[in-house]
C-alpha cells in the first residue's frame, strides 16, 4: 500500500507538495477517479479520490490510526559527525517506533548543526514505509544543560559508558513515558553524568558491547518496544 | 585504543596488510618501539612492538578475549537491492554481537549476489571500533531450501510478516545457540514457511511495526543481546 503525505488539508480537499504529487501523478500516474492513501502524519489515514486535471485530492473517507504502541518515548541523540549515521537512526527509530528526538549539544559533540529539514523528510519517508501514521516531533539542537533541566513525566535514563552503577532497561519497571539521553561518540563527561544525575536521569546500560552512539540510540528504541510491546 | 588486524602471523612476527600497514605507519605514523594492538579476529589479542624499519610487528603479549556473549548467533538474512542497507546491518549487527551471518536466496529476494570481500572489510572495520576481537563467520549466498534443511543445533526461529501463529523472543526459552532467518522485503512466501516450520524452525514475531528486512534483522540480535546479556 502506497502511503502519501500531506499536512496541506482545507475541509475535504488534500494538496500534495511537489515532490509527493510528482511521485503520485507522474510516476505512479494516478488519475482521476483513482483511490489513493494519505496520511497528515498526525495519526490519520485518508482514503482519497484523484480529481483531476486539478491534481486535487477529495476525501471519501478518514481514518484514525493513533499509533499502536503502549509508550511514548523521547531520544536524546547527539548531533554526529557523518549526517548519513544521523539519518539512518531516524529512519530506524521511526519504523521501530520513536515519538520525540531531540539533538543534544554535549562537550564532546563532535557537531554543533543538524540539517533539520532533511531529518523531517527522512522521518516522513520512514513513517510512510512502515505504514505509520504519525510522525515524531523532532526538535532542535539543545544544550545537554537545557535538556537536562526540563521537565519530562516518566521514566528518564542517561545512557553512557562510564564505569559506574547502571542498570540495563529491563531492570526498570516499564513505564508509560520514556525520556533517553545517549552519548556522543566520546561519552558524556563525569560531569555531565553528575548534573543528569543530580536532575534524577537514572544510570541505564546497554551491556558490554562498545555501540557507536547511533547504535545505542537504535538499541533503546528497540529494548523499549521489545519489553513494552512485543 | 587503536586496534589493527591481521592473520599474517609467523610465530612472533605479525604483518599488516597494505591498508592497515598505511594506517599505522603512515597515517598513525608508528615508529621503531612504539606499542600496537593487533587482533586476528579468531579471539586474540597481540601487543606488539614496532621494529623498523621492517614494519613488522614483534608480538610481546598475547591474551585469549573469548566473545564475551553467553550465546552464538547465526543470522540468515536476505541479500538486499541496495549495497549500503547490507554493509549499515553487518556493521551494527557485528557492533552488537553476532556470530556467523549467511545470505538467503528466497523467493522474493531482490538480489542474488553480494560482495562478500566487502562485507567482510565492514565486519572487520566494526569489529575494530567496537573493541571485539572475535570476526563473524560470512558466508556466501545460499538458497533458502539449502539452508532449511542444514542441520543446526538450539533454537532455530524465522522471523515473517504473515498472520499466522508466532511468539515473541521474550516468550521462547534462552538457548546457547540461535539460528534466526529474516525474510526479504516482500516475505517469505507461504510454502517457504511451510518449508522451514517442517523443518523445525519456530516462528518469530518482531511486534507490530512493519520493519524493513535491515531492521529486522538487527531487531534480532539487540532483542537476543538484550534477553540473555545484558
Amino acid at each position: 500500500m502506497q502511503i502519501f503525505y500531506t499536512q496541506n488539508i482545507q475541509q475535504d480537499k488534500l494538496l500534495l507538495d511537489k515532490t509527493e504529487a510528482r511521485h503520485c501523478f507522474k510516476v505512479l500516474r494516478h488519475r482521476n477517479g483513482d483511490t489513493v492513501y494519505v496520511t497528515d502524519g498526525k495519526g490519520h489515514l485518508f482514503t482519497c479520490s484523484v480529481n483531476s486535471p486539478s491534481e486535487a485530492l477529495t476525501v471519501i473517507k478518514t481514518t484514525c490510526c493513533p499509533q499502536p504502541r503502549s509508550y511514548y518515548l523521547h531520544l536524546a541523540v547527539p548531533a554526529l559527525k557523518k549526517p548519513d549515521r544521523i539519518e539512518w537512526m531516524v529512519e530506524k527509530a521511526v519504523e521501530i517506533g520513536i515519538d520525540e528526538i531531540s539533538f543534544l549539544q554535549t562537550h564532546r559533540t563532535e557537531k554543533n548543526k543538524i540539517n533539520l529539514e532533511r531529518i523531517k523528510a527522512i522521518a516522513v519517508s520512514a513513517m510512510k514505509q512502515s505504514l505509520h501514521y504519525t510522525l515524531p516531533l523532532i526538535n532542535p539542537i539543545v544544550s545537554f544543560h537545557t535538556f537536562t533541566q526540563a521537565q519530562y513525566s516518566g521514566l528518564k535514563l542517561i545512557a553512557h559508558c562510564m564505569n559506574e552503577d547502571k542498570k540495563p532497561l529491563k531492570q526498570y519497571e516499564q513505564a508509560a513515558r520514556y525520556t533517553v539521553m545517549i552519548g556522543p561518540e566520546g561519552d558524556f563527561t563525569p560531569n555531565e553524568l553528575r548534573e543528569a544525575l543530580s536532575a534524577n536521569f537514572l544510570p541505564l546500560s546497554l551491556g558490554s558491547s562498545r555501540l557507536r552512539s547511533e547504535t545505542a540510540a537504535l538499541a533503546v528504541c528497540m529494548g523499549i518496544y521489545l519489553i513494552n510491546d512485543v
